[in-house]
């Protein structure tokens, strides 16, 4: 009973018309049929690796994964920049225009939105399915090539899940790259997902899910990480370069640690809290904030301004220490005009401790900013006098010397 | 000569009634006496990859390994909960009930423990083995299945090697998953090892070896990470998930590190250092401690009390900085009855130091406690001043503001 | 259209003698020659993957990889310590000698320097080039065995270049293993590089690129990570071991991170700036330096004395923080003779911060030294009164209580 699966090789049961060359997300569901097929055994069901092998496949018809143990994988992640081809006026003389490895161009004349949806209903939750290596490419957006829109998901994880790997895929010009709901100890590392409306999305809820040695760049429209309901994500060792309208947005997440990544936008709002977070662990991270230099991206923002701070923190207890800013923002490229700039902002919530942050900027700003509905909250060594401000008197305070 | 072997197509040298369907253990001991047979030259060694596609292969004897550069890799991790089968009544209605991917069922009729045993004497070390991307399933436990007791172990390693990779490893339901003997430079990394009584045991001595990106879960019975004797161990980037008697246990270990790590624990004892331990490094970790949830382990505990502490520090000159602490104890849940619990608790030795660490407990605990023998440690900004008990006045003090 | 090609079946498409085990260089030459050929049209190139089972492959003349989505693999990176072999004085009854895997024995009789020169002209920059799990040697050095030298080079990418990555390959005996100028969104992750003159070397300038995760140590006369002109760079959990003259070198290095790494080293700078570096972080850092213990390496230095510091700062608005440090020098090791050792000496710059760090030495040493061209710099918990030392008034300090 063979569970290597080679796309090319394979011949489809009904259709031999159908080929990888032709439709890979139809090739790809007579496989999973087929191992469907072979392991009716309840008891012995160890799934398989379906294999891409570098090229350039079409996807009509989305392909739905309900079987555990199944591994997706190709050889190469083969991401290049489509954002650069698409505002190059003329290409002509160029080596190569699309991406490229192990690569499917997600096409989807079947009325789906997804490449790859996985669900099932039933018990128990889908184990161990793993995405490897290879290239999800959007090809286009509308109504224009810089607005990240086209209604496409790369892989959508729509029922509950257990120990799913992502895993050194490559992923451009999706509206969404990655989704998955209800997570339990996911893995996505070692991935490249940039230049897609939003790279990684964890909708429902979920738990000891980890995010790592990614390298992430959403569009202005979308997130590079989001995450709801989440107890115990570990989100470290990322490099997320702009240009997402935030590098992660949490709601309603506990527990959670956002450490040791590189976060660089264009836009306030890095971290974005949203609804009430608590004890999370803020640390070790490096900000840049800058102002788009690229021309075909000026005319995009994601509607903050600089006083929403680039840390926007709604919730109780969390700690944000050890981090540094690095913020410049031409004076004249401020919002409001005239604003002083807010680098941490506590918008919301009760017992949150800042400590021991360096923020340096190019205009006078403030390190931190409390609002006047937060109460106690701790910051110390995070700001020198000048840099604070607490429009609340319920605060503990440690002006950096 | 042929250096990539299949277990599914190789047939065994003796007694072609032998296969991976019969006993993989037996073939892969085959396998690697054809690479010692062909490769007898000393200056010409290479080694081999025997691949193990998905499927479910039962291991009656013990694979020893003796060779260095072997890769011994599969597709698929294939990690499911066991214990989540095991206590479920009817599971009759289930797709699949047990782990999958590339799945070695751990079953060792021969009277040895190991499903694969590494170990030479002579010299120089073994180099280079890898492990990677396979499922070691040690089945059941006994006496129960909660007891996470079998006698198997997945790896042991047992004489000194050096840059050792095991990774992309799934284990489950094994005693003890990777135990490693003298480890130099080996790399633990992207491993999901869950539900085993121990996780990663480093025994004997060791140095510069990096456990990165696993999800990790051992059972009450044993240990996640547990190191002795080592210096230089980095252990950054897991999520270390319950139920471990505790999720870093240190014996007699100096200058590592504990950083970027997520640690969630139902028991106290979540980083126990056992002799003594010097200059060692805990930063930027997310430690959770709450009771069990689940009712078919609430039965159990690791035997530590509230008062033991959540990092319980013996030795010398380490640094615990900028860690986040979230205790949540139900006062009636607490052992001893109306103790005040410890999150960090300095039992023994001279100089640690204690500086910018947050507790966010639900009832009133104390941050840190520095036990009667303790010297000339100090406490900077971890602990208010009634968070904070010193049994002893040769210490340096400063408050939490 | 294959676009796999296994290194060990291909028949050289001009003079069928060559093979990979006569020179695996023009053999892969030959490959590239055919994808080249097979994917002419410039919007379909999906580029191919290059497999290397394990096995020894002389590369007498040089790659050149000019195509993108090329993928260079094998199973197996096979580090061994040569060092070790060449002082050992009777190798004769050792297992093996040589490192193993999927070894390429770089021998370069072409008269080039380069096993992988990695180059091309013309848009776009080479996109997604993969370097994976196999192994370069070096064979030996010259004028003897403990010089690192020898000219060879494993990697060099020579072009600007985004989205590479260099992921499992082992790397020894090279006077330079990777270089890479002109990086963008590079992975350099998971690999192992040691005894090589240079581990890691990005040239010329760079952003967004990330080091994760390896394990690196160079040779006395090298870097083990260098990079210049980088921006955004992200070096996070690596264990850096000796013995190369720095662990990090910066120069003119902005906005980068070095945090959660190991590092280990025989001589004073560690992380050593050079030109004007700015706003970069140094976080959750484990230091250690002690004196060379083996006898073949003892004859060597970096040149550096102990006044330099193990972290030798060049730059503006810096942070260091949270940082350990374990140094252990014999009084009598000490140079210059007399000298109290410096920790973290600022050299030059301003508005430097240096907070929360802690060092540990065995003799009495300045924890944080300012230079005398420094200015307004801050120490905060870094240095008790006696460790700290200010040749400038322009300072701010609060000392370690």
């Amino acid at each position: 009973m063979p569970t290597v699966f080679d796309v090319t090789t394979w011949t489809h049961s009904a259709d031999p018309s159908i080929t990888c060359y032709t439709d890979i997300g139809a090739l790809i569901n007579d496989i999973i049929a087929r191992i469907k097929q072979d392991q009716p055994d309840q008891a012995a069901k160890p799934g398989a690796v379906i294999y891409i092998p570098p090229g350039d496949y079409p996807l009509r018809t989305r392909v739905t994964v309900d079987v555990s143990y199944l591994t997706i994988k190709g050889s190469g992640h083969g991401f290049t920049s489509s954002s650069i081809r698409y505002n190059t006026p003329d290409t002509s003389n160029w080596h190569e225009l699309w991406p490229g490895g192990s690569r499917i161009k997600v096409q989807n004349t079947d009325g789906n939105g997804e490449a790859f949806l996985v669900s099932r209903s039933g018990d128990p939750r889908l184990s161990s399915v793993v995405f490897k290596d290879f290239c999800l490419d959007g090809l286009s957006c509308s109504p224009h090539q810089n607005s990240y829109l086209n209604g496409k998901y790369g892989i959508k994880v729509n029922t509950a899940n257990d120990a799913f790997r992502i895993e050194g895929m490559g992923f451009v010009y999706l509206e969404h790259a990655v989704t998955v709901r209800d997570a339990d100890a996911l893995s996505i590392s070692g991935n490249f997902i940039a230049e897609c409306g939003s790279c990684i999305e964890l909708v429902g809820s979920g738990q000891a899910t980890k995010i790592t040695d990614n390298l992430i760049g959403a569009g202005h429209v979308g997130f590079s990480i989001f995450a709801e309901q989440h107890e115990g994500l570990l989100i470290t060792g990322n490099n997320i370069f702009p240009r997402g309208k935030s590098s992660v947005h949490f709601k309603n997440v506990n527990r959670s640690s956002i450490t040791a990544n590189r976060l660089h936008s264009f836009y306030p709002g890095m971290i974005d809290f949203e609804g009430v977070n608590k004890e999370n662990l803020i640390s070790g991270n490096h900000f840049r904030r800058e102002v788009e230099p690229w021309p075909p991206m000026q005319s995009y923002n994601n509607g903050k301004d600089d006083l929403y701070g680039l840390i926007h923190l709604r919730g109780d207890s969390n700690m944000v220490s050890t981090n540094f800013f690095a913020l410049n923002v031409a004076a004249g490229a401020i919002t409001p005009p005239g604003a002083t700039p807010v680098v941490i902002r506590v918008e919301s919530g009760d017992a949150n401790h800042i400590s021991n942050n360096r923020a340096v900027t190019n205009v006078a700003a403030k390190a931190v900013l409390l609002a006047s509905t937060t109460t106690a909250t701790k910051v110390l060594d995070s700001a020198t006098a000048s840099e604070f401000q607490a429009d609340t008197q319920n605060h503990t305070f440690r002006a950096t010397p």
